[in-house]
């Protein structure tokens, strides 16, 4: 059957329902990618290799690169939501008038996140210097913790030698501990930040602790 | 050349002297695959192929099956010394009349072991059954264990809502740090120790706990 010309309201068939089609298409493939993206770095972290999460979508590895042509672009456009989540929490963290409670309400939320989704916190700490937008919001997010500690000991309420690069230790922490405990990992981390946040709280007793690691938030990316 | 009578001391070549010859290659041969194994179990923990430790032992996948007929025959007896070294002290601080200190330094201890040596906590705390002596004394380690907690709690030096699991718990923690901090990861593991002590102390103001979550101490030997 020949085209017919264009109208407004193209009838069955014409170019324009085709492209309209193809982009449908592609908006769906491009979907299920990044639903297949997700499932894969919840569960494995965000070191598992393309072909695995073409598998998992159903389509090939060129289609995978066509929508995605690097890995970082995969993974930041994966973690936006959360990113997002993240960033939102922090905002409102930076917002509550009691430092002490803006703290450990980011603590827990962030760590309830990481014990949720393997890949997450791995994708928001991990550097992508060719993604900027992805790279500013991870800045902002660092820079909003490093404010709600210093807010926090500055009240009293946090120990005084309580170290930035305690948050990442606590991190890690959390990290093996909602990785091993399967059914229960959620319960598991719960009680580890109970357990944190009281050894973290400002008292007139506190024991001295050995000297902190030299931990960047960058090594949350490194192997496990 | 024919085999001369043997006497005390059998002159070179005899048929007791390639005996002897022979249980020495033998003897070397096993500790170098004792070696080898507790090399591959600190670097990749105790699920390491057995072909990966021939192969850095040096000798075939028949000969360490020679030595070692099951799995659980090497990982114990490459266990052995840190086994014991484990008891001895649990057994010191059951010696010990301050219970707070016991605790602490058994704690300490098996959290430093546990950093220096990725195989060694999921050898200690896997279950063999058909290696009884390394069962008994895992068994005998367990109760010793409960018995700190009990002592430490009815002093009123441990808070009282601390539960066992709250063990595994804390070393799954130091687990995570521990994997993740390479040449970090003793300091790190120091200040974690350092700050879940603090948590643990019982204290006039502790908070209330989110409830402890199943963990038996067979999480340890699970997936990471």
């Amino acid at each position: 059957m020949p085209a017919q010309p264009s109208h407004n309201a193209p009838p069955p068939g014409s170019d324009a329902l085709r492209a309209d089609a193809l982009r449908a298409d592609a908006r769906e493939n491009r979907d299920r990618i990044l639903r297949a993206a997700r499932e894969a770095y919840a569960l494995h972290g965000i070191d598992v290799p393309i072909s695995a999460i073409a598998r998992r979508a159903g389509v090939g590895v060129a289609t995978l690169y066509r929508r995605f042509p690097t890995r970082a672009s995969l993974i930041t456009e994966a973690f936006t939501e959360q990113l997002a989540e993240c960033a939102g929490v922090l905002d409102e963290a930076l917002e509550e008038p009691d430092p002490w409670r803006a703290f450990c309400r980011v603590f827990t939320k962030v760590c309830a996140m990481q014990a949720a989704d393997r890949g997450f916190t791995h994708a928001f700490l991990a550097r992508f210097p060719d993604e900027p937008s992805y790279a500013g919001e991870r800045d902002r997010a660092e820079e909003g913790l490093a404010l709600l500690v210093r807010r926090a000991k500055e009240a009293g309420a946090l120990r005084p030698d309580f170290d930035v690069s305690d948050v990442v230790l606590a991190l890690l922490a959390n990290n093996g501990v909602a990785n091993s405990t399967q059914a229960e990992s959620a319960a598991a981390s719960r009680r580890l930040v109970g357990y944190l946040l009281e050894s973290f709280r400002a008292r007139p007793d506190i024991k001295q602790l050995p000297p902190p690691a030299r931990l960047g938030l960058d090594r949350l990316g490194g192997p496990e």
